[in-house]
């Protein structure tokens, strides 16, 4: 093994670090604007960079549910939060009224965050939010985030494709707007496609979904992963089958948010599971 | 409209801004481990807190191809910078070659920043380089990264997902090991299983493929997008449909890296395209 003699420089006061960032040129937050921001899938340090810079700037944040406590204590102290939340099974803010309020909130020229769970465009209905805004003229940025859909499976230790198992993954949603199994969804063709299937909010519906799976093909020996509060310090990953989900009505009671995954990927898990306890104590990711 | 006294409050001196990060207790990277870093989609404002933590504190950094310039140059002065790129068509390090370096540098006792362009478990075949850690019981950590199928759908005002589109989305590779169309991809089933399909590295056989999923059934009028180098100031967005993507053989020339997408989301491209022309000279994001 070398002696490196980079071991000592790190730890003395390091020559970049965070604050280099503050004379960056980042893009100008402009007041009257709208900047839709994902928040990943709940580490804070998982935010992007982008999304942190906007975080600084925000006159107001209008946050969802599935935001993290640990990332908008980084907002500036004078930032006015709303919370906008929506979640399965509980009274929420319908989508018009958020809309609406964000338009409001730039027409009264604020520098406007909306920040949501994940990635604001993959099941996040962020797509609405920009049409609204650009039917009222109020200029917009997207920033995208983390998808749950990769950040839980990357701290379960589950690669989202691998060459060895699959070349497509599907993720599809596991209940509609009226919180059920969605009909929109041709179950036939989506159970087989795809090796390797996602599943977003789709623990509470997850006996009925493997029932209809096994209806339609997909093997009963199928591994199955419940990732719940992913890169949180209360993560769990709860591993079955197909054929003991479609039995098991208590698998429904896992906690939430939780990412439900389908495939061979699952097996990786006992052996890529680095995001041990000690490092779960950590606040940042 | 309100006038609001916090539109001067944000020229002064921030109370936070990036500096305030360098507190934080961001996970410790140790000598001797490896940590496998997404990059995002191109814009170096996508990448993440603890992407950009490991950026500082790295003795070593093995990058890809599709990692920018910008990114790179937040390294650490004294940290060594190797490439080990992979793109279609040019001769490229071997996967098992790229794992074993990381073994062998993470055995001098260096910090090892394993840095790849988008989500490195997502058709990056960072599920094999941690496989090869894991057996040399060499520590890792994930970060997981923005993948490309939602950063550059994100830069071409395309959702991902929307509410009266689809509550599916496929993503697929466009290629296999060898450069061809995936032998291990059901066709037939793929094609038609979701509303929106997504394709990495796809742009190559692009008229092939459209000839096959006419052939099995997807419409010739469904809209299809070629984003180029999404988020940077090159970014170009090409829209078609399927039936002349399948009869253009130009198409296949189009600049990489690109993310194909077909389906009704692709629409959305003419009213949400936010990225315009002025925010390109942007060097982050």
């Amino acid at each position: 093994m070398d002696s490196d003699p980079s071991d000592d420089k790190k730890s003395a006061s390091s020559p970049r670090g965070f604050a280099a960032l503050d004379d960056a040129p980042f893009p100008d937050f402009a007041p009257g604007s709208v900047w839709l921001v994902g928040a990943g899938p709940g580490a804070p340090g998982l935010l992007t960079l982008l999304g942190y810079h906007a975080l600084c700037q925000a006159d107001v944040i209008v946050y969802d549910a599935l935001v993290r406590k640990g990332i908008l204590a980084w907002a500036h102290s004078a930032c006015e939060i709303e919370f906008a939340g929506k979640r399965g099974g509980r009274p929420s803010a319908k989508q018009q009224d958020i809309s609406l309020r964000l338009v409001e909130l730039a027409q009264e020229n604020k520098r406007v965050l909306r920040l949501k769970g994940g990635d604001p465009l993959t099941f996040g209905r962020g797509g609405e939010e920009c049409q609204a805004l650009a039917r009222a003229k109020i200029p917009f940025r997207i920033v995208p985030g983390i998808t749950a859909g990769a950040g839980a499976l990357a701290y379960a230790g589950i690669p989202t494709t691998h060459r060895d198992t699959n070349q497509s993954v599907l993720f599809l949603t596991g209940h509609d707007a009226s919180g059920d199994v969605p009909s929109g969804v041709d179950w036939e063709k989506v159970t087989t496609a795809s090796p390797v299937i996602v599943m977003y909010m789709a623990v509470r519906k997850l006996p009925e979904i493997a029932q209809t799976m096994l209806g339609h093909g997909r093997a009963g020996a199928e591994p199955v992963a419940v990732i719940s509060n992913a890169s949180l310090p209360q993560q769990s990953v709860y591993t079955t089958t197909l054929a003991s989900a479609a039995d098991n009505p208590d698998i429904a009671k896992l906690p939430t948010p939780a990412l439900v995954v389908i495939g061979k990927v699952v097996d990786f898990h006992a052996t890529l599971d680095w995001y041990v306890q000690a490092l779960r104590e950590n606040p940042i990711g």
